[in-house]
C-alpha cells in the first residue's frame, strides 16, 4: 500500500488505476508503457499544471465550444483515466464521443463503449462504421465516418504523431493533451495542453461550464485568435529544463 | 510493422519485446509502465550510452569482479530484455543469479527461473528461501538468504528507490542500471549505470570478458577508488538539458 504522504502518490494511484484499466482489458499493454513515458515528463513538469497547460485548456475549450462538429476521441488510456470528465464534458456540451483505438480490436472497443455508457456517456461512436486516413498505411488510420471524418475540430488527448500529422493535413484543428512537449503530436496539433490527462481534463471541464452559457463569443474568438502553440510549447521547455537544473542540485 | 529505417526502430523493438514478456508472464503490468518512464528518460539521453555510463558500467564490472560475494539481482524486466546477457556475464564470472521481484508471485518467480535456465543459467536463487529485509514495510522487502542477504556487493539493475536505499544502509555495495539519474536509487546507489538496460548489459558483457583474466587486480581497485557516483550522474543531467535546447529549437 502507498501512503497518502507518499511524495508521488496521485502519480502512483494513476498508475494503479491504469493496471487495473488493462486487467479490464481497456488499456492496452501499449497503453502502459505510453502511459509510464507520460510519467517521466509529468515529473519533469514537477507534477502540476502549469500557467500555459491551463491557458492551452481554455484555448482547446474555445475551439471545441465555438466548432461547427466537434469530436472527443477517447482511447483506452482516456477511457480508464478520466471517464468521469468525459461523461461531463459531454453532458455540458453535447459533444460526439468517439472510440478511436491505437491498438484496435472488437472486443476492446465494445468493452470501452461498455464502460463509458456506464460512466453515462449516452451517445458513444465505435469506429465500427469507418473510413481510412491517408498518409497513415497502419490499421491506426481508422477513424469514424460520422464522427472525426467529417469534424472540423477533434479533440484526441493521448494521441499519436502519425495520426495527429494526418489529422491537421486533412485541415482539422487538432487539441491535444501530450506530458512530451517535444513529440510530433505536440508539435502538430494546434493546441496542445501539456499536462497530465486527469487534471487537464478536469480544467477542460471547469472551462466549459464556465463558458457554456451565451454571450462569451468574443472572448472565445479572441482566446482562438491569439493563441500560438510553439510559443505556448517553449513554456513547458523552460520549466523542464528549469526542474531539471533544481533536481541536479 | 516497424521499418528498420524508421528513428526509434531500437526503442519500438524493445517495447514490443516487453509486451511479449508480459504475455509470457514474465514481466508485471507495473513493469510496463516503469519501461515507460526509461523510455522517456532515454529519449532526452539521445537513446545512445554516454561516455559517463560507459565509465560507471567499466567500474561496476570492478566491483563485481573483486567482489568477496557478489549476487546479479534480475526481475521481470531484466529477465525480459537481457537474458543473454545476464546468462553470458554468468558464464564468464560464475556469479551467482537471483530472481528478486518488486511485485513478486510464486508463478512469475517460476516462469523466470525456467527462462533463465532456458537461456543457460545453471544456477538461479529463486528467493523462495527468503529473510525480510529491515527498514522495508511491503513483501517487496525479501531477499534470498543465500543469495543478496549475503552478499557484499549486488547488482541490481532497474531497482526501486526504497529498496536500493535499504540495501545501501545495510552496507552493501550497490550497482544500477537506471535511466533516470534523479531517482532516489540513482542517487543513493555506489555506482549508477545511467543508460538503457540491453546497451549496458552488452558493455558489461565486453567489460567482463576483457577484466576476467588475471593481472587487472590494480586497474580494478584504482577505477573502484576514483569514482564519484554523485559526479558521474551530473554528467547525465548536463546531457539531458543539452538535448531538450536542441529539441527545442
Amino acid at each position: 500500500m502507498v501512503s497518502e504522504g507518499h511524495p508521488r502518490y496521485a502519480s502512483l494511484m494513476l498508475r494503479n488505476k491504469l493496471v487495473e484499466g488493462y486487467e479490464r482489458g481497456i488499456t492496452s499493454a501499449h497503453g502502459l508503457i505510453a502511459h509510464g513515458r507520460g510519467e517521466a515528463f509529468d515529473y519533469l513538469l514537477g507534477e502540476q499544471t502549469s500557467e500555459s497547460a491551463r491557458k492551452a485548456t481554455k484555448v482547446a475549450c474555445a475551439h471545441l465550444l465555438t466548432a461547427r462538429f466537434p469530436v472527443l476521441s477517447v482511447n483506452g488510456n482516456t477511457a480508464t483515466l478520466v471517464p468521469d470528465e468525459i461523461a461531463e464534458l459531454h453532458a455540458i456540451t453535447g459533444i460526439p464521443v468517439e472510440i478511436n483505438l491505437f491498438h484496435p480490436s472488437a472486443q476492446r472497443i465494445k468493452r470501452i463503449a461498455d464502460h463509458l455508457h456506464a460512466y453515462g456517456v449516452a451517445n458513444v461512436l465505435t469506429g465500427f462504421d469507418f473510413i481510412k486516413l491517408a498518409h497513415i498505411a497502419s490499421d491506426r488510420a481508422s477513424v469514424d465516418k460520422n464522427g472525426i471524418f467529417k469534424a472540423d475540430v477533434v479533440f484526441v488527448p493521448l494521441e499519436d504523431g502519425d495520426r495527429a500529422q494526418a489529422l491537421t493535413e486533412l485541415g482539422k484543428t487538432v487539441l491535444t493533451v501530450d506530458l512530451n512537449p517535444l513529440s510530433r503530436t505536440a508539435v502538430a496539433s494546434t493546441v496542445t495542453i501539456v499536462d497530465e490527462v486527469t487534471r487537464a481534463l478536469k480544467d477542460l471541464v471547469s472551462f466549459a461550464k464556465h463558458f457554456e452559457s451565451d454571450g462569451h463569443q468574443d472572448e472565445l474568438n479572441l482566446l482562438k485568435a491569439s493563441f500560438d502553440n510553439l510559443e505556448n510549447l517553449k513554456a513547458s521547455y523552460a520549466i523542464m529544463q528549469k526542474q531539471l537544473r533544481s533536481l541536479a542540485r
